[in-house]
């Protein structure tokens, strides 16, 4: 099976996605997700102008030599750039596989481990009460778990929460205020309000979005420790895996990070000292399905469960594959479900569903069971866009 | 793809072999290996008394969920019996999935990383003379790299090396005396001696079989250090990875082990320490297909290569599976290849091929490629039969 | 004292156990256990396929040779099925070697350390109450200690509880659902009842059965640490046991663990890093009274206590010898006492006694002090029987 | 001094490079570096589309709000091409800031440390009489040290030594052939081969481009301890910085790497370990000259010392930008200086010399010195040009 054609195309139904399509001599063709949210073109370059034209003629059913071809051969390796680019030539090269093999994706991963996968969608509100009211609704869908956000008292815009950002021109990243002492003087009490009003067997995630200290995580760790939430996510950056000893030693609330980790030297440290529970890497930012199934694998040997990052900034691609992988990976923990804008569904084709019970299904499709229109994604042309960046009040640059 | 039969077929030819045949309602069957030498009817037992009574009914596609169920469900985990019961229905069942997806093993696993394999045959000799005359048959044959073994002056039989054992009624298991001092007098000599007669290019492996101390492994690596061994295999005992820090901490020898471990956390701490370079997990007596990639994942890591195990005691259905594996780690190291007795050929079908260049090739029929004739099986009924043990000169049990 | 012959019992008074009997030219025979719950034929197999022909023509007193020769003669070590067979073997060479010497076993191993060894039955309710009521009927038998277990609400059937497993076939094993959050939000409440219950002096244990993570480990042994439990048991499987050292950090609670252990090896982290106060090895399933007096004086050297496993899984014989071993051990902790079914008293004879004051005493008779009645066992054919099995609530399996 | 323009220049006079230049409302304007040899579009992207357009009226005095801004704000960090990007846009503020204060880069930076820096070609030899004569002509330029690397018996086209690659299409990536063995053979001969031929006292250096295993690394750093080499450079990939235990465990020869290394976290393990002695982090790959002190500090904390890459896949921009680092960091190490294709200097300005005695001495003109011509850099257009990868015989994906 030659690799015959290879293509990106970005679209913007609703926000930016960038999806490769490889083509092959058999007339099957595999999708891949490249969206690298806010620095899209990058990818785009990335893989156009230089992966591309080594992939004509060579074996599609070469996934795992493909994979060390790009990542070795690049010489430059990791970062979010290289592996999005990379994630999507395997995640489009296991999708034509197992259609080649006329069987779902998960099959080729080892079949099911499950039947049905537990989700998590996003609730946010400007303030508690309507926070608890979208709440609320989604467990009026049948959701069992859901990740509250909430606005600060004294702060404007924040993230994970509707509204918009600062004082920036348009087509610029927005600016988002950020006060530590008034996320810290809220958000256990906010939880605490959520905690008390659904009850105890209801899921509640909440992510702190890189946005505190080591000390300071460290202490609402400990707070919250009482609410038994289903975990804190992202309490500070994770480059430097020590800072999270401290986090860890002072609480046992679950702990989650990882969507912005690219490959499984970013994971080792943080699994191999059981400094977190849910590691949230997904195919697209951690180098496809080749990559992840050893980050969940590695992960797997120290208890450690999977969350797949599943939030709007990557595409359909991403969340169908996303599923096909918590079918099958052993230590399978949550899957995020973030939803996409309604304008996606007409690019984007998938066959998951939602089961109504809190619960995802993945595809019975060969591949991964996602496809791209490509006329439909022509009537959405790229517009940049960024995500948010994040000041302190005194203007010191600060992590989204 | 429903499973609808399994059995056990136990058979001699040269030597035994425990074979598992899995059938579907697809009319599919798929082949594993279940071979213990020396204690195969406790497989046998395990198999036929406890496991297939459970799989009959099952989706055959589900194969990390049968791994898991079988794995997690025996309460009693990991060992020898356990572990080689599991890897013959997980090596059946991956034959299975690829051949409805009618491809060979080796596509599913990530597809070929290599065109060929680099192998090695055995190399004994009673003494220095017989072996070297072995060695040159082989290079004869295009070989590239040999295990090479030696009897010991003063020493009767002894592992590796042809000739009976002590001793022993008839069907009971041989003892061969063993000395240290013997062995640690004559083995720097005799591979420096080797090393001279085949010059440097020519790869030379040596298997010390756990037969002597830590502080004489260590002295071994370095007195041998500037001979550049392809590799020193089990030199001690592994159960307690401890001991190998003192022989690391000696050389820069090359070590391997791994050929008695079933699990990943037998294989763990040597690896995460370092400890060897080749890894010698089988699919047979580590799990089978399914564990393996994890622990060749996991060794990947720390750029430790794999090496399977590939002596006569397990089946050609293993060699076959061993190959496709190898066809695809991205980690491969090398191949143990020491043959089978002619009569195996009349009951095991394989398609692989040595390609008389010192490399073998993986065949790329649908499946691991190898498959059992049971009419011919049935000509060579089981026989009781044991490896060798051994003692030292006063009597001691020692490692065999 | 030449062994002459050497016959395997299979027999199921009540359940399943597999019983060794090895005679002498000296007109004594020993008796020991190689039951291994769920996969029995396995180890009838080892022993009367492979290690039984071995045994014919040996002297019965050389007990720590055979154990070696076993080990080490097998090539392929340790494992549940391996250790099972060795420890029967041992077993039955202990009670022989204190036949002939006309003492109890205890007076061999170096002589009573203690006149009567502190146990805990097990209280099972299916809710709280039942749960306080079956509490309430030992300690009106004189018990001070007890392993309690509840039923948990919203869930079915659940290990260490009276009552079936799920939709299975009969003979096949039952499945358990397991929610790890239903157990979380139960546990700690229905340890604290019961704390309120008893009152301070009666002494509390509590198994998890591998069902739970590290992380929900390390919360459940915090939250329990004002209750003072004597332990809480097996919180997760310990295959890696670097997953301890989280839970360790999180409380003071006492971690008891090992009941699945089969040798030393399996012990040395969690004793040597201190993860645990109680090792549960047994001398069934750890290889016998060779192997765990060893494991013994390690656990000895960080000042860890012993707690023979003592469930109904293991035949009166081992419960015999466990007694004799814990009568002399100088690190004696506590012995699982969790009785047989009434049945089994018609086969096998024992001369322990209950002294209605919290505490088992072993008996005085030469040897272990249990004997089988081999025709009372032909009463009683085997019959294929499972442990349960356990999975998630989305088909995930888990451990049991 | 407002930023007022913003644009990117992609030449290729001799090789490609991708120059950034930041213009502003004083008439200064800045320039950097941006190139990622064989991924060069990526960046021009990732800078264009996204970088660029939020540049546009801001400060350029504030190079560190700016470098925090472009780091944290892109929520994806890390890895080769956001570095890079990074990169050209700080050292393009630093030449700005430089040339406001109408000063050399270096007094910026804290002033001299030194005079003049040593530095090392490249010599290389298809044998080892062509690498002589390229010694023998390094030193008769005055040099006191080469980087010295010869074409391996048996191998075709080996990095660091010219030659084309091989069996490819015009445009594409050479594969060039790798061998272990046939490396392991012939390196510390030719070493010491050098070493003879040159005497104590002139530096020699050796770069084994990550292409040997964790324990051949270990072999050749203690093989070639005697010739007392200024060190070994990048013997494995060091994703995993743990496998350098192993190598550093082995002897006291110098080893350098990092040239790969974007962050300093990727740099964090090897130095708080002191697993290395050179860190080769330049200003181009990891995050211009803001981050790259932050690392050259962290190293002194552990007395390690620089060594900024200076192959010729940076332009000089780059080149410039790191002397005025060299000419000011304390604790200074050597500089890499293997030159650049003739024609680049039709396009690049450069103020820095040699002495004619193994040194380098930074310019004093305003700036890092270094500016582009325009014009000339239009007569050379890009083309797309890859790095060479490698496989071993079989055919395995290599590291280059």
């Amino acid at each position: 099976m030659k690799i015959t054609a290879a293509r990106v195309i970005v679209c913007a139904p609703g926000r930016n996605f960038v999806t490769l399509k490889i083509e092959t001599d058999q007339g099957l063709h595999g999708i891949g997700d490249a969206t690298l949210n806010g620095r899209e073109m990058s990818v785009v370059a990335y893989l156009q102008d230089h992966v591309l034209p080594c992939l004509i003629g060579r074996d599609a059913h070469a996934v795992e030599d493909i994979w060390q071809y790009l990542y070795r051969g690049a010489y430059w390796r990791r970062g979010p750039v290289t592996m999005a680019a990379i994630a999507a030539v395997d995640v489009a090269l296991w999708d034509l596989k197992a259609k080649a093999a006329a069987l779902p994706l998960y099959q080729l991963l080892g079949g099911a481990s499950r039947t049905r996968m537990l989700c998590y969608p996003h609730a946010s509100g400007a303030d508690l009460p309507e926070l608890l009211e979208r709440i609320a609704a989604l467990r009026a869908q049948g959701h069992r778990a859901a990740r509250v956000q909430c606005g600060i008292p004294g702060l404007g815009a924040v993230y994970g929460v509707r509204g918009g950002g600062l004082n920036q021109p348009a087509g610029m990243p927005a600016e988002q205020e950020w006060d530590i002492g008034a996320y810290m003087r809220f958000a256990p009490h906010m939880l605490a309000e959520v905690r008390d009003a659904v009850g105890e067997t209801f899921e509640l995630l909440h992510d702190t979005h890189h946005r505190i200290t080591p000390i300071d995580a460290a202490r609402l760790a400990r707070e919250v420790e009482p609410l038994h939430l289903f975990w804190l996510e992202d309490l500070v950056p994770a480059e430097n895996p020590e800072v999270y000893r401290l986090i860890r030693a002072a609480s046992t609330t679950r702990l989650a990070l990882g969507e912005v980790f690219n490959t499984i030297h970013d994971c080792r440290e943080v699994i191999q000292q059981q400094l977190i529970d849910f590691i949230r890497a997904s195919p697209l930012h951690a180098g496809g399905i080749t990559h992840i199934r050893r980050i969940a694998d590695f992960a797997a040997l120290w208890q450690i469960r999977t969350a797949c990052h599943g939030a709007p900034d990557m595409s359909p691609v991403t969340f169908g594959a996303s599923l096909h992988f918590d079918r099958w990976v052993p230590n399978f923990g949550i899957q995020e479900y973030a939803g996409h804008p309604p304008e996606t569904a007409e690019v984007f084709r998938s066959d998951w569903s939602y089961d109504g019970d809190g619960h995802l299904l993945s595809g019975e499709a060969p591949g991964h069971g996602v496809d791209i229109d490509e006329v439909a994604a022509a009537r959405f042309p790229y517009r940049r866009s960024y995500l948010a960046t994040a000041r302190l009040a005194d203007g010191t640059a600060w992590n989204y």
